[in-house]
């Protein structure tokens, strides 16, 4: 069983006041949330999680988040903006994009952002149009040349980074051209729940700081491990420990970096999901009952609010509003309106019995929810509201 | 080998100008699809066909098909407004919609629309708030009643439509509430490309319509067969010969309809995807090239402008501009920029070899392609271009 974290009478209020389908974000949750990452990890001097603003590009969220000192991870212009526009300056912005124009390499640079170059062409690229910054970070695919069946979702598969030959030639490269900083990243995973998974990238990570320093006498400042902290979007699925992942983390760390007396190095994350994920949820009503070949719960959110059932298959968890210790014992399709089969938040999902007029809470919707849906069926996007912390 | 019906000079001088990605229309052979549609069904008094808007929501498009005698398909408030906006009226517009908001009846009854029901449920919901309207359509879903081999899709696993029982039950309804006319829909099939599937279908469609005359003295006054023609997105792919559709089609209903001594029964298609989808064309430019574990080309379009490649695994056809002729001898992927590994157009595509700046013209983007687009990352959709008859 999952729980909600507002009171029957409050999601009541709301829908009454606002009209549903909106997403509610749970603001004391997050910042306490994001208060315990930071907290797992300050071992680690200069330590920064760059959340990936692409999972909930809310200036409101983003503006939260950096109270907390977080800074922010963007992969296009209009996320640039974003992150301008919310105050957000220099290296408090990693620009982590791939197949990148010309116009968001000269927009990244002029916010002073850390560009982080994903092809060893683009080193070219900017140096010739733009000129090079000072600071430079490289992403890293490892492909299949580290423990394949550690490494989630064949990374050789993936359009993302350079090989590890490309690294060295890159780093050497930038170098040669007068970049003073230099950075390294990885990201091969998503929604992963497997702490160790984590441990296992920072080694991969710091073995090839180590062999950068051997090979080319190049002091890497600022390592970013990525993203791809999985959720429990399951009710039997557990959220990943960040104390576990700090301390396989440190203790690499110390055997690696420490022991070959590299200089310090700054940890730094970039998640999104693991950020705001559980904390939003999307809250619809049921409109209409429909009994054919299955049974069918139709509320007045559909894919637009909400794609990754409908686009990926994925399992989010439904609290029938008020109904919740009640058996479970009826079996619906839980759907939207959209003219497409696949518009569908759940396929036979045990619930309580549903009527029309029931609410329906949509669990873990703060990441890759509303900024996901799409515009079919010329469908408009829901409304997005924040629980502040005073309630 | 799939052409495209522009020059390489047409292409680049429309790049320069507007810059791309864009999409493009071809009105020219729109209209002549648009014709030879019509004309063959001439035999069928009162044949109309109604486009799936939601294929191509584009003002332009929808007054070009109406001008050829097409009326629009309509499954959402938005795609009502916009049928309106362009001069759609009364039973030019069929409203196949389902887990319908009351204010979509509401616009769709206002609008003097056709409704289709989706379920046996929504009657009595548009009687109590509404009022029912003069004529009704009902929407069939088989199930697995019908030979499930020929039928694409398990409709059993499909959201749509009433059961056998139940559409039988839903016509005795409409008929004691005062329903004047009556028809029948059915659309269990997308992309297909077997011409006697459709034939098929309108058999399965003819035989209730006896059944209802002969269970309930109701005359059934039209039969739309939906959409769900499919279109040769490959090269070795055949279109739909809609001229065999339509033989097979008068066949079965001479069979049926006629040697039951039934009342003319207009026909009526609601295809969107054959329409127009083959009339359209994205068209990017190559910003970079990557070279790691596989060959990379990246455009400057993305999954924003086009999902189903990423969304569905779809193919879409490429054409490198200018190089057509040379051999295919590379293995590319081909990619947007967004940060989803999935944003690819192309997965290891035999391609001539490309360079930087080359034009890259995707082919069939007329349906769901712009309409389908999300802004994930932020990113803005392309532009829409029509190419005029006149040139």
């Amino acid at each position: 069983m999952k729980n909600i974290p507002f009171s029957e009478e409050k999601i009541r209020a709301i829908a009454n006041e606002f009209g549903t389908p909106f997403h509610i974000y749970d603001e004391k949750a997050m910042r306490e949330n994001a208060r315990s990452f930071l907290k797992a990890f300050n071992w680690n001097k200069g330590f920064k999680e760059f959340f990936a603003l692409k999972a909930l590009p809310n200036p409101f969220i983003l503006k939260i988040l950096k109270e907390e000192g977080f800074g922010v991870d963007c992969s296009s212009y209009t996320e640039l903006l974003l992150a301008d526009k919310v105050g957000m300056k220099g290296e408090q912005i990693m620009f982590t994009s791939n197949n990148t124009p010309l116009k968001e390499y000269r927009l990244a640079k002029e916010l002073g952002a850390i560009i982080n170059f994903d092809d060893i062409s683009h080193i070219e690229f900017v140096d010739k149009n733009l000129g090079l910054p000072e600071t430079a970070c490289l992403r890293y695919n490892p492909g299949s040349l580290k423990k394949g069946n550690a490494i989630i979702g064949h990374p050789e598969e993936a359009k993302y980074g350079l090989t590890r030959q490309q690294m060295l030639e890159a780093y050497k490269m930038l170098k040669e051209k007068g970049v003073k900083h230099f950075g390294i990243h990885t990201m091969v995973a998503s929604n992963e729940l497997n702490p160790q998974y984590f441990v296992e990238t920072a080694q991969l990570i710091f073995d090839l700081i180590v062999e950068i320093k051997r090979e080319l006498d190049i002091d890497i400042e600022f390592s970013n491990l990525g993203g791809g902290i999985g959720i429990p979007y399951r009710p039997e699925e557990k959220p990943v420990d960040m104390y576990e992942v700090s301390k396989g983390v440190k203790k690499a760390y110390e055997n690696t970096i420490s022991a070959n007396n590299l200089r310090d190095l700054r940890i730094f994350f970039e998640s999104g999901r693991a950020i705001t994920g559980p904390y939003g949820y999307l809250v619809g009503t049921v409109i209409h009952k429909k009994d054919t070949y299955k049974q069918y719960v139709g509320i007045d959110a559909s894919m637009v609010d909400l794609m990754r059932p409908g686009m990926y298959g994925a399992y989010h968890h439904l609290t029938v509003l008020g109904k919740d210790n009640q058996p479970k014992d009826n079996q619906y399709d839980v759907t939207g309106s959209l003219c497409e089969n696949n518009d569908k938040f759940a396929i036979d999902r045990n619930l309580p019995e549903v009527a029309i007029g029931d609410i329906i809470v949509i669990h873990d919707t703060g990441a890759h929810g509303y900024a996901m849906g799409f515009n079919y069926n010329g469908k408009l996007k829901s409304k997005e509201l924040l629980l502040r912390t005073d309630g």
